[in-house]
C-alpha cells in the first residue's frame, strides 16, 4: 500500500501493461450506445486496442448484442426517446448476463433532463462512472474533491473516473490519482467518450476489481495521448497519433510513463 | 473603401485575423444541429478553432443547451420529423435568448421538400446562410451571380456566403469576393458544414457585423485550406493537416494569404 | 479464359484499373442507406475515389435521392423502424428508376431479425451482396466455400462478395479470388462498409457486368490498402493513408499489384 501522494512503482503501473495484453489476447466484445459525433472514434479507438466494437441503437437488436458483449457503454450523448428505450433494454440484459457497464454522463451539467436521467441510471449498478468535473458536479451536488468523489462513489457503490489535469479514481475506499495526459486531448472531440469506452473494455478483461480497471484503462489513455503529442502537429494529427500510440502501446512505455499514485 | 476588384490589404483581411484571436479568447459555445456525416468533423473544426461545440439533436433537451450557447448552426443535412422539431424548439430559444444562427441548406437542389423547408427557416431570420451555387439557384431561383446573391440577402435582410471557386459574401449592400481555399477542400465530406459552423462561431464574437464575421470565417477556412494543403498527399492527411493548420494560425499568416476584395 | 488458381495478368487487373478512370470521369452519385460510424468515413472514400455521395434517410425525401442517384448502398447497421421505412421507399424508387443496389448485410450474425431483415431485402434483387464469412454462414446457411458462395450466388441471381483473408467474388457460374489487402484493415471502424460503397459506385459505371465491377472495386480496395500500409505507422495513420492512397491510384499501380485469380 502506498502513501498517497507518494509514486507507486509497483502495483498499478504493472496493472496498466497488464491491461494492454488482456484486451489484445482477450479482444472483448464492447457494445456501445453513444452518440453518432463519437461513434466512428469511439470504434476506432477499441479497435487500436484490440476489442471488437458494436454500436446499434435500435430497440429491436440491442438485447442480443448485448446479451453477446462482454462490456457495455452508456453515453448519454444519445438521449431521444428510442435511445431512451434502448438503453432501458440493454440494461435490462446486462443485469440478467451480468455485462459489466460503464456509464457516461455527458453534459448532465448542461440540461436538467439530462441529470435527471443520468440519476436513474446510476441507481441502475454501473460498475463505473466516467465524468468530468462539471458533470460530477451536477450529479452529485458537491464540488469536486477526492473527499467528495470518494463518498459519492461509496454511496453509490460505483466506482468513479473522475477527469480533469488529475484523474481521480475511486471506489470509496481506495483512489487513485493519475496524472498521465496532454492538453490536445481536449481538442480532439470524443476522447472522453473514447475513454468510457476502454473503462468498459478494461472491466470485461478485469472483472474482479473494477477500480483497478478503471485506473488501469485511464493510464492508459494518459500514456497513449503523451506519446501520440510527441509527433503531433496539431488536434488533427494528434488524433491519428493517438490511434497508432494505442494500437503500439507495449508494457516497458506503459510502465515508464504511468504516473499514477494511491 | 474598396473599390471592387482589388486588393483589400486592410480592413477584411485584419477582421479574419482579430476573429482567431477572438475565437481563443472567447472559447464561444457553438451548438449545431447537423447530420451524423458531418458531426465529429463539425465539432473538432470548433475544437481546432478554440471553440466549444455541442451537437445534441433531442427535442427535450436542445432548449436548455441553445440558451446556453454563444451561437447556434441549422444545417438541413437532417431532416426527418424528429430533427425538425427540435430545430423549432431551437429556433424559438434562439429568438428569445437573442443568439445568432446560421442556416446551411444543404442539398436543398437534390429535394423539393427540403428547399421549402428551408424558405421557412429562412423567414425566421437566420443572421447568415452558407450555401453553394446549386443552392442558391434552388433557393432564390435565380442564376448565382453578385447581383443575385445580393438582391437575394437585401430582402431576406440576411448576410449570403455564396461559395465556389470565388466565395461572394454579401449583406445586400457589401459584397466581397474571397479567392482562399483549394480544390482538395471539396473532397473533404462535411468541410462545407465545419464552414458554416465557424460563420456561426465568428456571429457569436462579432455580433454587430454578421457580414464582417462571415467574411472572417470564410477568410480562415480558405487559408486554413492553403496551409493544409501544402503538406497534404491527398484527401486523408488534407483534412487532418486542415485540423492542424486552424489550431496553428496565427495573425501574420491570415493577413499575409487572405485573398478578399470589396 | 483462366485456369482457376492461375494468375489473370489481363482482364480482372485491366478491369479495375479501367474502373479507377470511368469512376474519376463519370463521378457516379452514390446514395448510402449506412450507420452513423460508418457515414463520414464511407463518404471520403468515395469522394477520394471521384464519386459524389448522399447520405440522408429521411422518408420524407430519400426517394428523389434514390431517383437521381446512379447507385444505391443499403448496409443494415442502420435499423431501426424508420430506416426500415426508408430503406422500402429507396428500393421501390431503385426499382422504378433502375437503379443498381449493393446490399451490405452487417453483423446478421449476431441479431436474428438482422438476419431476417437482409432475406427479405435479398428477395429485392441487389445486383451484388458484400458480407464476412460470419455473415455469409447466417444467410446462406452453409459453411463459407467456392462451391457455398457460387450456389448461393447462382440461387439468388446476385453477385457475392464474400470478403475474407482471400476475397471471393462469384455470380454462380464465374469465380475470382482476390489476394489484396492488409491486416489493418480491419483494425478500421467501416473499411468494410466503405468497400460495399465502392461496389456500388462501380456497378454505376459497369453496368453491364456486376461480377466485374464487384472484383473491380475490391481489387481497388485491396491495392490502396497495401499501399496505404507501406505508409503507416498504425491504424490511425492507415486510414488517412488509404483515403489518399485511393485518390492517387493510377493504372500501372493497380495492374502491378492485383492478386486476382479466376
Amino acid at each position: 500500500m502506498h502513501t498517497p501522494g507518494t509514486i507507486a512503482h509497483g502495483a498499478l503501473p504493472q496493472a496498466a501493461a497488464t491491461l494492454i495484453a488482456r484486451l489484445r489476447a482477450g479482444g472483448p466484445r464492447v457494445h456501445c450506445i453513444t452518440n453518432a459525433v463519437a461513434q466512428n472514434f469511439t470504434a476506432n479507438v477499441l479497435l487500436a486496442a484490440g476489442c471488437v466494437p458494436s454500436m446499434t441503437l435500435s430497440a429491436e437488436e440491442i438485447g442480443p448484442f448485448v446479451a453477446r458483449s462482454d462490456a457495455l457503454l452508456v453515453n448519454l450523448g444519445t438521449f431521444d426517446r428510442e435511445r431512451r428505450e434502448a438503453t432501458g433494454i440493454a440494461l435490462d440484459e446486462a443485469a440478467r448476463a451480468r455485462v459489466p457497464w460503464v456509464l457516461d454522463p455527458v453534459f448532465v451539467d448542461r440540461s436538467p433532463a439530462r441529470a435527471s436521467y443520468a440519476r436513474e441510471l446510476m441507481a441502475r449498478g454501473p460498475k463505473a462512472v466516467r465524468l468530468n468535473h462539471a458533470e460530477f458536479a451536477a450529479l452529485s451536488g458537491a464540488e469536486p474533491s477526492r473527499a467528495a468523489a470518494s463518498g459519492f462513489a461509496g454511496g453509490e457503490a460505483a466506482v468513479m473516473g473522475l477527469s480533469g489535469p488529475t484523474d481521480l479514481v475511486t471506489d470509496g475506499s481506495r483512489v487513485a490519482e493519475i496524472g498521465n495526459g496532454h492538453p490536445l486531448m481536449a481538442k480532439v472531440t470524443a476522447m472522453g467518450c473514447a475513454a468510457s469506452a476502454l473503462v468498459a473494455a478494461a472491466l470485461a478483461v478485469e472483472p474482479d476489481d473494477a477500480w483497478r480497471a478503471t485506473c488501469g484503462a485511464l493510464v492508459i489513455v494518459g500514456v497513449a495521448g503523451e506519446v501520440a503529442a510527441a509527433s503531433a502537429q496539431g488536434p488533427g494529427s494528434f488524433a491519428v497519433a493517438f490511434l497508432d500510440a494505442l494500437h503500439n502501446l507495449d508494457a516497458p512505455t506503459v510502465i515508464a510513463r504511468a504516473r499514477v499514485t494511491e
